[in-house]
């Protein structure tokens, strides 16, 4: 089981809103900050805010910044839009007998996966750490 | 959250050994069955001899059966053999401080998910459905 590389983008993106909040924050410093490809966090970005979680700011100056308060955002909510199959678990067990019994145990396995991360918010990832804002280079004063 | 083909593989050839046993079944019965490449099938057929859950008996009129009785095999342990990453969570997380929170979140959700796959046997995912052995065409006597 791997969750996708487009999760973790996600969750480090917004990490970092949370992180840097209220100040914008650019793509590039997330790009550089990971190693992650600009392209990828662009289109990243962008999904974050069209499904309400981050505020883009266009042009120059601009970034993106959370929509909403950083322990208001689970950790399940976000996997539940990032990884197929998570929404709407097992469409295809319809009319596929042998599978039922089958696909009944992962969806509980799943949906106990799901709860963990239910109780973990944004904030929770992010803070309680010292190590991380010196690991970003973010242990001077907010920006 | 996918997993993987191969475990599909796996968790299918135990079940369909559990609903044979303790008749030896051929590769080409579950490739058959379930439209899988045979090629595959024999690959997954080996490891799960080489791991002890299934006698391999070779040559004509050969074939496979359960080495172990379906309900002291868990999924879990299945998908902890078939999967990247379940047996030894995280090793990347060494060193990297600023994944620590967010690797202890994914671990505990794994930790639930597997939880339930060890509270299920193979026995529990093959029987219990009196559509299986129809969907199989195994729905007349014992061969």
């Amino acid at each position: 089981m791997r969750l996708t590389s487009y999760t973790n983008y996600a969750l480090r993106t917004l990490m970092f809103a949370a992180l840097d909040a209220p100040a914008l924050v650019r793509v590039q410093d997330v790009a550089e900050a990971h190693g992650i490809s600009r392209t990828h966090l662009v289109k990243c970005v962008h999904h974050l805010g069209q499904w309400g979680y981050l505020d883009n700011v266009r042009g120059r100056g601009g970034g993106f910044r959370l929509a909403r308060p950083a322990e208001t955002i689970t950790v399940g909510e976000i996997v539940r839009r990032t990884e197929e199959g998570f929404a709407d678990p097992s469409p295809d067990a319809v009319g596929d007998p042998d599978d039922r019994l089958l696909d009944a145990t992962f969806e509980r396995a799943q949906a106990a996966f799901l709860g963990v991360l239910d109780r973990h918010t944004i904030r929770d990832i992010t803070f309680n750490d010292a190590d991380l804002r010196a690991a970003l280079g973010l242990d001077g004063p907010l920006r």
